[in-house]
């Protein structure tokens, strides 16, 4: 491929090491961070427009380094795309900004109350830490980029070693489409490597990281970036197992639906996704685990993104396995294989170890708990690490037993579903992507949806500052014309 | 004191070890999350006006044990007061649950949208530590606390030792005002003692922390949070000194005014304020330095809150007094007196060692930085720590100068204000209190207004539920009154 050697070639030559890249975005900071929203908005259009402009050769490229499959890649490249268009059409409502402002009050009950005018700023320069299961909608262009970009943070990325040419190539997209649009240089900067990623984690200027991937690297990161003489926040969205409850009378209602429905969510890309509902809590009774059997017995082995997930796929499988109480009901004859496996315990069993049961196992992987009494099913919840999403498959006429099951699910994830699977998570503005630690290093906020900005900023208040001396956005006659909440 | 002494032997006898007290909290939470905002208001009032109604006998124990005084003290205890009301106003209008409502669309871009309503919830139980400068806004029933309450979370307090029976009492009347209103008894309880506040920031079922005081303090307990098996977010308030900018044009135009504001400001309440402005930025050339020492040298030595805090306020100044180019303006010859210090030094001394000449001296010490040209200010700004406030005093004429230094005092701190000074934080909607690190360990948030609640909230979504499954606000029929925000 001498199109992406070139491309690769070319990025090298641009791109310095994790010091400059972040002194340059530092550099950078306050031209973005004051642009006006539709100064803003557009140069997000633009991205979004060029991505647009590559996209078979971009998907072609994503295909060969990811094997996700090309209908998959497109689907998401839409999905990226939609992503900056919809932080765009955010940064022009104004309304990520949270202006407030509160005019002097004489009468105030703690003592006179002086102008004060709040609204959120760009924190400043952002490291993002690139997925690799999500070359788009979490890659060099994704989600992360696209909400700190909106924030008004220039942002750096540390390319996914798993697809390096698809990652120089969307760096040099972006690099023109803002070239174009006379957009400082620094507001954007692709590094690669382990080391310079922690090198520039750790550089004085940098005041926020983004990252998506595993448990354990996100952990280490998080660690590294509380331990700076500067601490600065770590939004890591790492591992989940997704908890998955049938209640008797969903399982004998409707068990072929249900299982057909769970193998297509856990199988979906080959099981590597963050939502994969990898636990699922059955009635012992009935012939649900046999109808949750028969599919993922059928199911074939998909391409995982590299031999080393493959491996770790294979490698956390046995691990299940051998824990206590654990039965296989679907394994390959070839140990090497990345089809599905399907095993099975009893609550009691579960609720031995509970977290050694739920501990993620990246990849196509299912483990049944079956239990006798859904009574005792919230406690097993409960007993869980914090969790992405959790879901329940009911029946309308059980809704009086379920209100304390609900309440488990709710309290220990960030989603919670009904009928539904956890698995194609909607960029929308209700969306929640993130939930109790370790789903998330910073369980308050989200890392899909337009609450995702949100991670980006901080606020700032003014007191008692002439007009012409504020920020356009907290002043009266109001340039930007963003939303102010006066008085309250 | 034997009404005191009854407070406490009676307290002792119904408070239980940090275990228990959490254990309690938890088992309160979902009650108490679940509450119908109406309900929740109510009792933040029955609190406030319980507290109200043992206004002469709480304002004597804060003097008695804190030596604040009766007026300051008095008018504390109205901004408490305040502080519960406006917090039941904010839980009544259902504006902190961020309402967000998604309905179904087929046509969604990145495909079929599910029905998804987002809204924020209670985090679970809090522990405050409370603050030993502010015995009423920052102390049992304070800032935290009601924030916190207001959010929906159970709130264990570590009482501060510098007023333990002030904290008995108002904790009496808080539990007398919850147990009238049938609040679960878990969602209130004091703790006291070093040992018993780490034991409970280590409790598996504690989910934030809320901590006013010093950074040393500060820190470490911050660090026990974030190494705990399941980390959780500590919000500390730190220390600062509140660098204050006055330009030339101030200087000359009025320096007998700024003069006698800074003092005014730095020797209230004995400098104990976390917004004491400690540090002043004064043109060289002039008469300003004169200015600033006159009122000064007549101030009064006050009574500080405690011997060891008169002692460190001695050593802290020595240690500023002793760092290179340091010079003693007003220094008292009793070397044990509690009155203020005023320290000099120019600006290349400062920029030696910014760090060493901007760490917090609690109580009534100033320190100002000459400079030659205000050009320079703006760097000497960006390298000081992360501040709760800056100020600038400045002339309409100097505008076009003061961009950069505007932009360099909004980088650092949480608050900047004009012609104006730092101390009597407005309890509103727009205040923010709290800056980067480290005069706040999660500079994103605030520990005074409105927006305190959010610390102690995060989003959780709701997919595909029918409405009778759904919480409340999350509802069609939407019982409890808030506003939803739909389809974005």
């Amino acid at each position: 491929m001498s199109r992406s050697a070139s491309a690769r070639s070319t990025w090298n030559a641009v791109a310095p090491e994790p010091d400059r890249v972040v002194a340059a975005a530092s550099a950078s900071a306050r031209a973005w961070a004051d642009a006006a929203p539709t100064a803003r908005a557009r140069v997000l259009e633009a991205v979004a427009g060029a991505l647009e402009g590559e996209r078979p050769e971009l998907v072609a490229l994503a295909d060969t380094e990811t094997r996700l499959g090309a209908a998959r890649l497109d689907g998401e490249l839409t999905r990226t795309v939609f992503q900056l268009r919809l932080f765009a059409d955010l940064v022009r409502t104004g309304e990520a900004l949270d202006v407030r402002i509160d005019r002097p009050d004489p009468r105030w009950p703690t003592g006179p109350r002086p102008d004060l005018r709040r609204y959120r700023v760009a924190l400043g320069p952002v490291l993002v830490f690139a997925a690799g299961n999500f070359p788009f909608a979490f890659g060099v262009a994704g989600g992360d980029t696209a909400s700190a970009w909106a924030a008004g943070c220039p942002v750096v990325v540390k390319a996914h070693p798993g697809h390096p040419e698809l990652s120089y190539r969307t760096a040099g997209v972006i690099r023109q489409a803002m070239a174009r649009a006379d957009v400082p240089e620094g507001v954007f900067a692709l590094i690669e490597g382990q080391r310079a990623g922690t090198d520039a984690l750790r550089h004085p200027a940098l005041r926020a990281a983004a990252f998506t991937g595993s448990t354990r690297v996100g952990l280490t990161l998080a660690r590294v970036a509380a331990e700076r003489p500067e601490p600065i926040p770590f939004y890591g969205e790492l591992g989940s197992v997704n908890p998955v409850v049938v209640t008797p009378g969903a399982a004998r209602a409707r068990s072929a639906e249900i299982a057909e429905g769970w193998a297509g969510s856990l199988t979906l890309g080959a099981g590597q996704f963050c939502t994969n509902p990898g636990l699922l809590f059955a009635p012992a009774d009935g012939d649900l685990l046999d109808a949750l059997t028969e599919p993922l017995s059928r199911a074939p082995a998909l391409p995982m993104l590299g031999d080393r997930i493959a491996e770790a796929y294979g490698d956390g499988a046995r691990r299940l396995a051998a824990l206590p109480g654990v039965r296989r009901l679907v394994w390959p004859k070839d140990e090497a294989s990345t089809a599905p496996r399907l095993l099975t315990l009893d609550l009691a069993a579960f609720a031995a170890d509970p977290r050694a049961a739920a501990e993620e196992c990246f990849g196509p992987l299912g483990l049944v708990v079956t239990y006798e009494r859904l009574g005792d099913v919230a406690a097993a919840v409960t007993s869980l690490p914090g969790q992405l999403t959790a879901s329940l498959h009911g029946e309308p006429h059980e809704h009086g037993d379920l209100a304390d099951l609900i309440a488990a699910l709710a309290a220990r994830s960030g989603r919670v579903l009904w009928n539904a699977w956890p698995t194609g998570v909607s960029v929308t503005h209700a969306m929640q992507h993130g939930g109790p630690f370790p789903a998330t290093t910073a369980p308050a906020t989200t890392s899909v949806g337009t609450a995702a900005i949100e991670r980006f900023l901080r606020p700032v208040a003014y007191q008692s500052w002439p007009q012409r001396l504020l920020p356009p956005p907290l002043r009266d006659d109001n340039p930007w014309g963003v939303p102010q909440r006066v008085d309250g």
